[in-house]
């Protein structure tokens, strides 16, 4: 029979079916797949271990980088998958699986030519972004484009095509309103979480706002990670519709609505290398919000010397290419400079920062005043912008929609539209970071504060991060705790807290 | 009992330990540990998927990545490591396996830094190199470096810091002679294997002469690989010794001496990347040279539209950055410049090239006569460099010593000495991409050759690769074949030519 004759390489026939046989390997979202290395495919392919696979179950295609595992774990007409690429191609136990060669990248050489410092051609970019967003590059081609692309060696055309083709790579939303206000912040500042603030002021004082956000990029949280501990924020296209129909306002998170989808990719790699810039961080912004359908868009930046804007010479820098970009697609910009020189609000890390958004929402006594300040601020901003307040009167105005509660019945509305309003959790283990010795703070270094939070395990454990007890200026005696390390495993705590005290984040001048 | 009792994380103690369990998931040269996700050190460190760890092994330590893996493939209890991990820990079943955090990489910052254009200090280059040979960068930290560093953005300082850092990564080979003679080519070239005829003319002409070769970067063979087919290659640095002792002179794989290791793990990298900058260029060639205890090193620089040095001005950039750096640490060179325009003899790729460089080395009548010229060029000028042939005379000379069967006697003594000359092997599937109409061959594009050359499994595949039959000025008929490709998987042959047809390489100027 046809069945028992062994696989003859040299007779044009396809390699024998490969059955998929789950092993449960977890590599969070990288494509994996195993093959024992001596399948037919293997041998009449030529494929060794870390190649670049096309991997096809029914009518899904990934890209998959292989792995090679003999018997018994797979025999030779057996493949698995990992975790990530069973579900990106819906597998079940016995699918059959075909693997081919990865098609050769033609947007390689472009990448190669960036790397070179030339300047891209519009088509260029779309090829490099189209093959970003189908999962086609392994991660060290992402790297690479990062690193290639940073420090100014993208100039403000490239970054327009680089916008219009992360748009293109996803969904846009489009809403019946002339007016569809936004805000975002450029980060780097930890607990800095006004967003939540104001969205509830602005939508309580008339403006409508489908706010998405993202989740942490090199922070120890994102508005995202925050929200998800208040409220369901994983909302598909048709339900945001109607949150925003119902309450005028939306705090959800980005990613589930396919908006600009080559940005996640990005992300998750500048995340490893903890860098973000400036035409990466114009076109993540720009292309998340123009693909929501945004109009209006108030942009926050923190200047200070361990902020992400540093001087404002870059925040200049940063301006104008904004415009320029924003200018090219229609859309309204404003952007508010402010104090970057230490962290906002008391709480940092998804839970933690949660609960000062209540504290300011509810006009408790315990609300960070300089948090409430500065919400204040912004929200009376994008209310003048819009035209929803009189010129000189927007802060004024907002700071009545929370006195008044206003803001917190639209917050409550919000979140119960979203799937209903919760409590933050808290963390199981603790440990303060004391005063070395008796003086005055005389600055904070956000960067040692966010690394710290982050090493708790912020945001991926979403009750962790760090309790801040003082601010520059602040005296304090020795041995007063300074902050509090929150931590859900004890080995997060001891790493956090070895790092903050080998890595002082608090100056104390001595009197 | 204690050993009863659930593991407790809040009590300070060590978790249960993780024994070794071989799966043997082969994951070429990234290490990944394999982990229950419900370990106690997961539960007790915070880890997830994707983390990279720290792992122990009595006194060897790695740090690998991270991939979670449920029962029944382990259980809590049990860890397991990818082929590359378990080797380098040299790991045997039942091993106790030791994880912790990775320790927090100072060096990161240094490496954001470079990516955002700042010129780095010595101890900072110093740095990011020890950790990058100690195994601790993630791919994509060594990508974005390379981005980094790439189009000129190190400067001769930083390329002086990186090449000591690199000499420094390794062992240094040490001789008693005044005059340690080497020959390089940066590459670029397909086919252009003149090393080895050039090492043997000029050890027959009494240089002494250890040549140390890599394998390819990112053509389809390096003269490591193509020396692998005909004689043993991976020496140690004893053996090596022995061999030059014996016959003045050897033809090795450099990476079995741990000559400039971090070098090795860039190339990976690079590789995948297929990029290859100035500053990286200048470092790697210098720091092995180096390493090796080369005093005189001449450097065939091939120039041409399409090979890795385009222009006269790029070849002038290089050789500004080489000779400073050369000079610092005490290095005689001489660059030379050489036709880039074409491939040269016949064969690319492993065996291919090593059955043009026996057919020179025996004077055949089928030997490439450009490939002849090349070596003998090259050689004459090693020689005069040297002092071993009087200026002027060197091209006479090392004819003579080519001529006269002295080059091959040397040749095949450094075989034997090494373990033995051996014939190339040929591959099984061959087919001919031909002329699509009659003309003359006006321009052939070594990048297209060599890709053709990789994608038909060179030098993964030694015997794979492409046999030029035409050259440029060449007058073609219809239907005439202008190469062959040479492949040993049916996949890999399909994969080749479609690419070979849908990028012509060979330009034919119709009549």
């Amino acid at each position: 029979m046809a069945n028992d004759l062994p696989y003859a390489v040299d007779e044009g026939r396809g390699p024998e079916p490969l059955v998929f046989k789950p092993l449960g390997i977890d590599t969070w979202q990288e494509h994996v797949i195993y093959l024992h290395p001596d399948c037919t495919v293997c041998r009449a392919e030529g494929f060794a271990a870390q190649a670049r696979v096309q991997v096809q179950i029914g009518d899904r295609t990934i890209i998959a980088t292989l792995n090679l595992v003999g018997s018994p774990l797979l025999e030779t007409a057996e493949a698995s998958l990992s975790s990530s690429a069973a579900q990106a191609l819906a597998a079940r136990a016995g699918d059959i699986v075909g693997v081919s060669h990865a098609p050769a990248l033609e947007s390689v050489r472009a990448l190669r030519a960036k790397i070179y410092g030339r300047r891209l051609e519009s088509a260029q970019i779309e090829s490099i972004v189209q093959d970003i967003s189908a999962g086609r590059y392994a991660d060290v081609y992402i790297s690479a484009f990062l690193a290639a692309c940073a420090d100014g060696r993208m100039n403000v055309r490239e970054t327009v095509d680089l916008t219009r083709a992360m748009v293109n790579s996803g969904e846009r939303l489009v809403w019946d309103k002339a007016i569809i206000a936004d805000k975002h912040c450029v980060g780097g500042l930890p607990g800095n979480r006004t967003s939540p603030i104001v969205v509830a002021i602005a939508a309580a004082g008339g403006l409508v706002l489908p706010k998405t956000s993202s989740r942490a990029i090199t922070s120890p949280a994102g508005t995202a990670d925050t929200m998800e501990t208040l409220t369901c924020v994983a909302l598909e296209a048709a339900e945001l519709r109607h949150v925003v129909e119902r309450v005028g306002a939306s705090l959800v998170w980005g990613g589930a609505l396919n908006l600009s989808p080559a940005d996640d990719i990005l992300i998750r790699v500048e995340r490893a290398l903890d860098i973000d810039s400036d035409a990466q961080l114009v076109a993540s912004i720009l292309s998340k919000k123009i693909a929501a359908g945004s109009t209006h868009i108030l942009i926050d930046v923190p200047v200070g010397p361990t902020a992400k804007i540093r001087e404002d010479r870059d925040l200049e820098r940063l301006e104008t290419a904004m415009r320029h970009v924003a200018q090219v697609f229609g859309l309204h910009i404003l952007m508010v400079r402010t104090d970057g020189a230490q962290p906002v609000g008391k709480g940092i890390g998804p839970a933690l920062e949660a609960r000062d958004v209540l504290a300011v929402l509810e006009r408790s006594v315990s609300a960070p005043p300089d948090l409430r300040e500065r919400s204040v601020m912004l929200a009376g901003a994008l209310l003048e912008f819009c035209g929803a307040a009189p010129q000189g009167q927007g802060e004024r105005t907002a700071g009545q929609l929370l006195d008044s509660g206003a803001a917190w019945r639209k917050f409550q509305a919000i979140c119960e539209a979203q799937g209903g309003l919760r409590i933050p959790g808290e963390a199981i283990f603790r440990r303060d970071i004391v005063a070395p010795h008796a003086g005055k703070v005389t600055a904070i270094d956000n960067r040692h504060i966010a690394r710290t939070a982050k090493l708790a395990g912020a945001p991926r454990r979403n009750v962790a991060g760090i309790e801040m007890h003082v601010r520059v200026n602040d005296e304090v005696r020795a041995g007063q705790p300074l902050f509090t390390i929150h931590a859900q495993a004890s080995g997060e705590l001891d790493y956090s807290a070895s790092y903050a005290l080998a890595h002082p984040a608090i100056c104390i001048a001595p009197y």
